[in-house]
């Protein structure tokens, strides 16, 4: 059911900084912020040869990394996504096997533009799972 | 520098269920568990089509994973791997920047018997960052 790994998540307290250390330490391909105000957050895309590294930030007093950022000062892995290609069959047959999807249940458009879920981390190992129709 | 990722970790508290889980409810390619006495871990493989999730659970009282599931009972996401090229070029670049490497600072064989380095969390916003030398 799952396919490619899309991206691992990782929050970050400053995405200048974080975006430089991808750049400059790590030499990797790293990308202008974008901000995505419907999820909260501004972006950075660092492109590696077989996925992708979003470093978050908090956009707004609402955003949902703000809690994530208080727990974790210095920052961490967020959550993966994992793509699916059809979501709600994925929800479904997910259901089936007692694991939660998080809000309504229905699919929301993404950061990307596509149909995305999330899976409860109680259910996975601690690990928040995006799953993305692609 | 960094080329692809090469994993991401996951430390479970119960080997067989997550793998059972991968298997059953997300439909991943899923393989056996192999102890890797070495590093105090036993894995089992995820083949995902562009990369791997590693599902890490602790090998004996020494393992390293056994402070992480006391910290974090229902498991998580234990580090990321990058692939790079020149593993001592890529430490001495890091090194440069003021990036701290764990550990002696010089590479050990890694799980997959190839050279690797891990770097300070605290370095990279909180996660653990392993480099593996292709």
């Amino acid at each position: 059911m799952i396919g490619r790994l899309n991206h691992v998540a990782i929050a970050v307290p400053d995405l200048t900084a974080a975006a430089e250390q991808y750049r400059t330490a790590l030499g990797a391909k790293v990308g202008a912020p974008q901000d995505e105000p419907d999820h909260g957050v501004t972006v950075i895309f660092i492109e590696l040869p077989n996925t992708k590294i979003e470093l978050l930030y908090p956009l707004g007093e609402n955003s949902p990394i703000n809690g994530f950022l208080e727990k974790n000062p210095a920052g961490g892995i967020h959550h993966i996504c994992y793509e699916v290609d059809d979501i709600l069959a994925a929800r479904d047959q997910l259901l089936k096997t007692g694991a939660r999807v998080l809000g309504t249940g229905e699919p929301k458009i993404g950061a990307h533009g596509k149909p995305v879920l999330f899976l409860h981390p109680k259910d996975f190992n601690g690990c928040l799972v995006e799953l993305e129709q692609v």
